[in-house]
C-alpha cells in the first residue's frame, strides 16, 4: 500500500500473547507460544506486514520474541508489563477434538491491560480485533484514525457478561468472525443459517461463522458462501486453528488491499488454507517455517476439492 | 437409455417403504409415509424412472402407493406380505437435530423379507441397495444381470453385528453411501479424512460420507471432493435426507447414463438440492410436489453458494 507511512503496518491486530499447555490425543507441551495475536500474526505474516497489540510479562523469553520478529512482525505495541507474568491458558482436547476444555485460564498481565497503539498503528487500514474484552475493543476503536476493514471476534463469554458493550462494538467493525456455538447463542437462533443472518442486524456488513472440522460460512446481505476445511487425515493440535484462519483472511485482504466481500470469500481460502498447516502440530512448529509457496499450492489444491 | 428393454427400470431401488412417527421441535406426525426406498424413489423420479424392489404389509394404504405411481414409480417389486403389517419406525429429533432417537422399531414383514427382483429390473443398469441387512444385499447382487453402477447404504447395527457379510457386499459394489458416525465405526479410525480413505480399502472406487447439516465428502483413489449442505432457515423433519440425497445423485447419473467419479460429483450438487427439499417439511410433503425446474434452480444457488 503506497500511500501508507513506511512505519505503518498494513495489517493491525489487538489480542493475546499467550504460554500454553495444551494436551490432545497426539501428546502434550507445556509453556509453548500461543494466544490470539501470536497465531493471527504470523499466518497473516505470509501475506502482509503485521502489528501486533498485546501484552505480556518480563517472563516473556526472547526466543519467543524472534519467532514473531522474524516474520517481521512489528512488535511496538506489544507492551511489557514489569508487574506481572505473560497471561497462560491450559487445555485439552479430546475424541475428534471439536471443543477444547479449559483446564486453566491465568488472566495475569491481561486483568489491567488497556492497549495504547503505537502513534504509526493508528493509521492501519486493515484491524482486527481478536477475542478480548469488548470494552478494550471499543478503547481500540476510538484509537483509529483510517480504517478501511475493521473485523471484530469474540467468545461466549461477553456474550453472557458484557452483551451491551459487545453490541456498541458490533455496531462500529464491518465483519464479525465468530465460531457456531457463538454464533447461535449471541443470535438466540438454534438454525445456524437463521443465527448467521441475524447477526448482520448487529450492523456487521459480513459474518463469517467458523465451524471447525466442518469449515466455515460466510453472510452478508447479498450473499452466502460455504467452505469446508481443507481434509487433514491427522489433525495434532486445533489450538490457534481460528486466529490462524482470520490471520490468513486478513493478511490476505491487506496485502491485496482488498475488502469487497466477494474479496473476503476468496480470502477465506487462504485463511483454510493456513489454519490447516496451524492444527498439523503444536503451536506455531509447522506454521512459523511454511513457504507462501506452500500456501499457495494448498489453496489450489482447497479449490479443487471444492469444484464440482 | 435406448438400450434397455422398456420394461426395465434404469434405476432400481432395494430398501424399506415405512409408517413413520416422527416427532420434531417443528410438531408431531404419525402414520407417514416413510422408509429409504421410498425417499429414495420419490427424489430420483425427478430424473429417471424408477423401479421400487421392497415389501408392506396388507395394511399399507392405495394413497400411499398412489403417491408413488404418481411419480412413475415401478411397484413391480414391491411385494404385499399377507401375513404382517407395513414396517413401523417411531423417532424424536431434538435441538439441533443432527441425530434421531429411535424409540421403536417394529421391523413387522420385514423380518423375513427375501427380496426377488423382477424380470425387467434385473437388468436395470443402476442399483442402489438402501440400508438392510448385508445378506438381503448379497442376494440381490447375485440378482443382477447388467449392472454399470451399484451403490450400497449400511449403518451401525450392520457393523456391529454383521460386518463379514458386510464386507462382501462392499467388495462387490461400485459406491458407499454411509453417515460420518458409521464411517469412523466401520473403519476404526477418529479422523473423518482418514475412515473415509481407508474404506477405498474395502473395495469400492468411491465413498461417499453424509454429514447431515455439515454436507457430504466425496473419497476415490483420484479425488477427494467437499460439497456443503444447501443453506436453510429451518429444519422441520431430517428424516429421509440421506436417502433423498442418494436418490437425487443416482437418479442423476441414471438420468445422465454417467459414472465416472466426476459424474458423481456433480451429482452430489442434485443430490443436497433434492435433500433440502426433503427436510423443509415432513415425509414427502413437498419433496413429492416437486418441479424439475424447482431443483435446477436450488442447483444453481448451491452451485454460487460454493463458489469462492
Amino acid at each position: 500500500m503506497t500511500d501508507l507511512p513506511t512505519e505503518t503496518p498494513p495489517l493491525c491486530v489487538v489480542g493475546t500473547v499467550a504460554f500454553d499447555d495444551v494436551e490432545t490425543p497426539s501428546g502434550a507441551r507445556s509453556g509453548i507460544l500461543g494466544g490470539s495475536a501470536t497465531y493471527f500474526s504470523v499466518a497473516a505474516s505470509h501475506f502482509a506486514r503485521v502489528g501486533l497489540v498485546g501484552v505480556v510479562g518480563t517472563d516473556f523469553p526472547d526466543t519467543y520474541r524472534r519467532v514473531l520478529e522474524g516474520h517481521d512482525v512489528d512488535l511496538a505495541g506489544l507492551e511489557v508489563d514489569p508487574n506481572g507474568s505473560t497471561f497462560h491458558w491450559s487445555g485439552k482436547y479430546e475424541g475428534d477434538m471439536d471443543q477444547a476444555e479449559t483446564l486453566a485460564t491465568d488472566l495475569n498481565v491481561l486483568e489491567t491491560f488497556a492497549p495504547t497503539l503505537p502513534e504509526a498503528f493508528r493509521a492501519s487500514p486493515y484491524v482486527f480485533l481478536a477475542n478480548t474484552d469488548p470494552k478494550i475493543q471499543l478503547s481500540v476503536l476510538d484509537q483509529l484514525t483510517s480504517p478501511r476493514l475493521v473485523v471484530m471476534d469474540t467468545m461466549n463469554l461477553w456474550i453472557d457478561i458484557a452483551r451491551e458493550p459487545l453490541l456498541e462494538v458490533l455496531k462500529r467493525v464491518d465483519g464479525l468472525m465468530i465460531n457456531d456455538a457463538e454464533a447461535k447463542s449471541l443470535s438466540g437462533e438454534d438454525n445456524l443459517i437463521a443465527a448467521g443472518r441475524s447477526l448482520l442486524d448487529f450492523g456487521p456488513s459480513f459474518v463469517i461463522v467458523k465451524k471447525g472440522e466442518h469449515g466455515s460460512f460466510l453472510f452478508s446481505r447479498n450473499r452466502l458462501y460455504a467452505l469446508p476445511s481443507y481434509p487433514l487425515d491427522q489433525v495434532v493440535d486445533p489450538t490457534g486453528a481460528g486466529d490462524s484462519f482470520a490471520g490468513g483472511v486478513m493478511g490476505h485482504l491487506a496485502g491485496e488491499n482488498a475488502q469487497r466481500v466477494d474479496d473476503v470469500c476468496r480470502a477465506m481460502l487462504y485463511g483454510t488454507s493456513v489454519a490447516s498447516y496451524t492444527v498439523s502440530d503444536f503451536s506455531l512448529d509447522v506454521l512459523a517455517d511454511l513457504e507462501r509457496a506452500s500456501i499457495e499450492e494448498r489453496t489450489s489444491e482447497l479449490r479443487r476439492f471444492v469444484s464440482p
